[in-house]
């Protein structure tokens, strides 16, 4: 009686609410509560809407809020690995690529093709807007880490150069705001937040 | 040192966290635990994206998706009102016009004055976009509530005549989805998990 594709998009609704119950080892602003990914990916998306004019190159900006709202969608299975886990490495295994098809194949054919491709296409991260959306998925950790007294990185013990590095990819979606960012860094060690070595 | 514009924005990114203790009366699917509205509104951006071909008229879909994104960040000030609430109108209120204020006032004028514009958009529901976004808004609880016997319908006594009447706003904006929500209703009335009178 329904559209066929009506009945598969909700299927895909209901399945997505599982994000809101993956929790992420960074805590909220000025907070102990851990964020999870429904709510870390909105705030991404707010971020990477105000924060446009600085990217490097104009974005075609729905496409990065695409990417940044369905970033984490794969963790439904395949569950979230902390960015200093040395263990595992943190994007494209296996289990992240049979998550997607899983996932996001419960939609109609076309718009799971488009999914998946936005989803591999920020994780690939070559393009201006994938460039971008890790800016910001980078920099969000950062401003709640500065906010939490170290946050995760007093936790884990984690040092400068591993935040540096890792952090270092907002330059290439942003200049600008990766200048910030180091400022951010360099202001935590100065604080005792971070420490050097 | 930094660009001016920037700083507000950062200061607008760390404002915007409280929207994720800010709880709905509704709860996540099959589920006991309360919603927030960074959760709610992540779960609406992505609804839209994924249901736009159901509109009645062609949206501008990055304008729908704003619009969900950012809908409940007023509730920071003026707090979240249930919708089948009898004492406290929802929308419009000049608490939540003096909110808008001195939130999206935290961004660069320019952005503070579109983000003003699209709430208020969206607030009086009479754009094709609004429209749109308002089913999607009223769509979400129903799939909620039916997953949970009933859910806030039951919690607070609300019956069809009610659920239909503030459900038919989807009407506006998707006859399609609609039909498929009047369906939700009926069935519910039937399962005994919403009460006829």
């Amino acid at each position: 009686m329904f559209p066929e594709n009506l009945l598969k998009q909700i299927s895909f609704i209901k399945e997505i609410d599982k994000v809101k119950y993956i929790q992420r080892k960074t805590k909220l602003f000025n907070s102990d509560r851990n964020e999870n990914d429904a709510e870390h990916s909105w705030h991404l998306a707010l971020m990477a809407l105000v924060l446009a004019e600085h990217s490097n190159e104009s974005v075609d900006i729905l496409k990065v809020v695409k990417m940044v709202l369905i970033h984490d969608i794969v963790e439904i299975d395949a569950g979230d690995t902390f960015i200093y886990d040395t263990q595992k490495n943190h994007s494209n295994t296996d289990e992240e690529r049979i998550a997607a098809n899983r996932i996001f194949g419960l939609l109609p054919k076309e718009q799971a093709d488009e999914f998946i491709t936005v989803w591999e296409e920020f994780e690939a991260g070559e393009t201006k807007e994938a460039k971008f959306a890790k800016a910001m998925d980078r920099l969000e950790p950062l401003l709640q880490n500065t906010s939490n007294e170290g946050g995760t990185w007093k936790e884990f013990g984690v040092n400068y150069e591993k935040v540096h590095h890792k952090k270092s990819v907002i330059k290439e979606g942003s200049t600008a705001i990766w200048e910030f960012a180091e400022q951010l860094i360099d202001e935590s060690v100065e604080k005792g937040i971070l420490k050097k070595d």
